[in-house]
């Protein structure tokens, strides 16, 4: 066991190994290109960031993937959950240290590393397993790469990690057998539908009484509005729900997903307040990958143009795809689709506020 | 006219208008919602930072709209685009501050709030078009809106901003004009078609000898440059290009767009360099627009889900459009695709060194 | 009451006010300098913001304004703080954009503002002394500074805000009659006692182990040790706590420090997590609030070197001053000098336990 | 030589070494604490980056440490301290990750860690040499840390750094050297102090005549600006300068700072903005090391409390002491208390501006 008091810091960071491993191709080429340093450096700090990350995602993993998933750890999860989304925001900053790589420069070493891309990074792949991305949402380019762009170990490493339960899947388990939205004796989801049809009237008379509106405008737009009345159907239903689910329309169960939005009408309770920010940090997770990948298309596109990346992708069109499919916890950003009115919210029952509150209070707590 | 020493800084700036100037719709109706407070306060900083941009544009284009652009005022050209990128930054860290209301609090006031709409924004559009973007760029539902949603006089307005030249034009006539690649006895475009002849066949190469794509990838790869290649002829052939700019593919003139490409090549030279930041800060401005926008989309996307916005579109949509379309300087992202790396480019002549460089330093200069 | 529908952009946020509020001494005095123009922009965005600050403060001061602060409306508090610090990082990142107003620049108007001061907005004042910050508290030049360069109608407002209950004293209240460290038939402060004895034993050990220090170093950090020890010794005794709370280096009373210091060591039990986030941010928005200051003083030492202000006063010398004095929840940030280890604290009792989770897991929670 | 084509990702980047440099010294101790991991791969970020900033500032050197530096490198020589911020804001915002290590869970492996200390960073003490901190410059505790707490390989290696010239006599000299003040038959530092003493006269009145002061107010800000006065006298006369500088109230040389001084002046000849805009980014440098100290002290002292850092010193002294001595270019913030109005600025004879202008517009250049 090492005694105390002899640690140095270069030793105990091991900067034998992190301060040597930047080894310029353009250099092994006899014609060192300056900017070589930085696009390694970068690259390299983006690697930490994503095991950081991936460290944080197995230990939250480990707290959900448990029958009773304890309070206590609740805390715990919101607080690697607020890491991850600080870590995500050095992400897309760092972005602005790539491009003082200019197309010019960029061009002195990018043959030289033909065929490796970023898309070779098993770190980020992992992110995006251990998220929830699984084989069947992948975009057609990336299912391809696998296959034929990585090394075997990569693939086995891969396919291990998507053996896995995934923080989707663990989220939404959390959300089905949580207390939320399920009480002795409450009828929630029916005075909920009474309370949207009420809504749904509402919303048409404003339409159809807006004045600068032609009425072929009006009813365009009542068209459209009973496409989200039925998206409403579908949500109250659980048939039509998973009809939708299974076309990719909705990744969590449909009672996850309706949990999710008890929790987002009744935040206030003390045990949904907990839950709520869970939820929320959840999505600000993936707004953040999604804003990291917008961030990154605009940057590859002004260092390449309309060339072909050194992976042989086009980056652009590649990130562009993927941006949009790789969405894991898009239903948290389509939740507000199904939120109603404060006013138009049925009052939660006594014993139901109870329940939602800290056992200090006792059983009066207001 | 006023004495010195008699400043005070309520009157100065005016805080009797400005801190009375926020009217809660909600408190009209008998209902306050605590955060309309945010939504209209974080609009009027907006409002404020797009007057401050119109006020830096117009005063870069006061600069530009000259037969002869002075040199020594281009240092202060090039301080104002900095200083609106900075500006720019502020607007997309600000889209974290309306994020704070969340999609249930919006609903307090939402419905009240129509049919008024961002898009309303006047000194946004004055932004727009005095960057370049003019009637015909514009997507449909912008020119509808502009006919429908906005008052007579704001649209007399904008219509007498659009009569102005707007800085794309000018700093095209800057390329244009400007002593950048026009010079004596200098054939430099004749040297560039040698030296993208013989890069093509260098990345034919690089394509054909890789070994981890299949002999179909090969094929569709060495199609995708063939395309390239196609637009690097556009490119030298003032007609061909010309034709594709009708299509909207370029926005500068041929000859603008080749001394843009020649400044990037050459930007050591002092005089280019200058140059070369400018166009630098162009694409900078322009990409942080498509950045705001892209964050915009975000932020809309989880306030609505997949409601229409108040000003009866669906705001997603609307974005999005925008984002790819009103890319003013996207030729300036697109000229990498033309750059040729450094080695491959031919030596400038001495003279031509000598024009480029600073008086002071005398013929001899190296 | 106003008809739906009928809302204008441009009314709605009162633009007429907030865009025609700019008037440029400069211009008034016949020399109009373009960089005014940017200066009365970023302090009217600045007092913008600082009214928002001051209406979360003054609804989160209501919330906590009662007998019996209602758990379900702790979530509001949160999400109410979390957003100030929000607007905070705006404050910080919009001096990047005042620093585009250069030394030379800034000449060209600076006399004539003389003697306006950013001193004498009222607004920040406001959200001083809602935070906590009482005549006793502030620096000398403060002090005076109230008497001589505010109006007298300024003066009158800010000792109204002054009769207030403020921010620090409520937290303090809430801290003090909240159940968080005080259950029937629990010794808590005793366990802790020991635990800290065996602490600064092991400490001590380390000092005197430490071979890379010299026997006249260890006697000194020894020494600093026993004044934290010291500091402990006050901690547990009320007496010694409220005569070092006489002298300035507490603001929380005793029973309230202690309470907040129980939230930090046992944050994880659900009822404690909530208040801990509390105190959490209101660390950070303090934090951010110095770290304003810090930037502040970085931004006008450049730009006036060591001139004097417009005020009247050396700029750098009062932001120094105040950056240090004006620490409303600098205990939050000390009570890092009273966490001892987890491992070595005592572990709750069950029935304390179970008081502190939700109700709804019942008596057999874990 | 390596064959084209056959480039990993992992390999390239050296991910065997990068991704497996994360050692825990809890786990060591058989109690492995989570945030460890946090900390130390926050630390291999900045150690990486700190690498990347070495290999920026020894480009630079080699670009200025010529006997005529050459124009045409100028541009790189503002790219790359550019480039420098970028990566410092990095530095800066990462302290937001560490921040999320709370201060009971760095009690977790903190006493574990003693004595290795943050000072120990050989990259960053090469930073600091590099800039042109020498060893007169440091605070006495920097001194014997050098001494006592570096291994005897480490001592070599910086000592070794500081033989290199730097980059403060770099830019003193290339000042110096420059055209940038000194023209034939000009003689502008007498027409400089009269503008000087007309100011003088101005500022004088503005106090006496200000009406919100006392007399003894007034007699204090008057002699207060005698203390600036006699700076200017310092400033043009070179004895009294020198005498200054020996004291350490200036790091330029006297015809450096004069330089400095006229550049910032008439920063609109295209000469001169080239130099303005390195001078610029030498002072955001400058500025934004001081801002990385301030955000780093903030964060230690809600860390540590009033503890000891695990170096045995007193974190938040050390770094409050380094962050008032250690700035480097700090002449550049102070050069604003030298400035005069513009239009109190002779203006340029006709051949100086000739001369400060492109070969290119020719001797009729206005």
């Amino acid at each position: 066991m090492p005694q105390p008091g002899s640690v140095y810091y270069r030793e105990y960071l091991r900067l034998d190994k992190i301060l040597e491993a930047q080894e310029l191709e353009s250099a092994k080429h006899g014609k060192p290109a300056h900017d070589e340093m930085l696009f390694i450096i970068t690259h390299q700090t983006y690697e930490l960031w994503f095991k950081q990350i991936v460290f944080e995602l197995e230990a939250i993993i480990d707290i959900l993937d448990d029958p009773v998933v304890q309070d206590k750890k609740i805390g715990r999860v919101l607080h690697m959950l607020a890491r991850i989304t600080k870590i995500q925001r050095i992400l897309i900053e760092q972005i602005e240290v790539i491009e003082t790589i200019t197309p010019l420069d960029f061009l002195e070493f990018r043959d030289l590393l033909v065929p490796a891309s970023g898309f070779q990074s098993i770190m980020f792949k992992q992110i995006e397993i251990l998220m929830g991305i699984r084989k069947e949402n992948r975009i057609a380019a990336d299912c391809e790469f696998f296959k034929t762009r990585l090394s075997f170990s990569d693939q086995a490493l891969l396919e291990e990690v998507e053996e896995r339960t995934n923080l989707l899947e663990l989220v939404d388990r959390w959300l089905t057998k949580g207390p939320f939205d399920r009480f002795e004796g409450f009828t929630f989801w029916k005075m909920y539908r009474d309370a949207v049809d009420k809504m749904f009237k509402s919303d048409e008379d404003i339409i159809r009484s807006n004045r600068t509106l032609t009425d072929r405008e009006k009813d365009s737009q009542v068209e459209e509005m009973l496409k989200t009345r039925d998206r409403f159907d579908s949500l109250l239903d659980k048939d039509k729900f998973e009809c939708r689910r299974a076309q990719g329309e909705f990744r969590l169960s449909h009672s996850g997903f309706l949990a999710a939005l008890f929790i987002h009408l009744y935040r206030d309770e003390p045990l949904l307040y907990t839950a709520f920010r869970l939820l929320t940090l959840l999505a600000d997770v993936d707004g953040l990958f999604t804003r990291w990948r917008q961030r990154h298309m605009v940057m590859v596109q002004r260092m390449l143009g309309t060339k072909i990346g050194t992976g042989g992708s086009s980056g652009q069109d590649y990130l562009s795809q993927t941006t949009n499919q790789n969405r894991v916890f898009l239903d948290l950003f389509n939740i507000s689709t199904f939120l109603i009115p404060r006013e138009d919210l049925p009052p939660l029952p006594a014993n139901v506020r109870r329940e939602l509150g800290f056992f200090f209070r006792g059983p009066d707590a207001s």
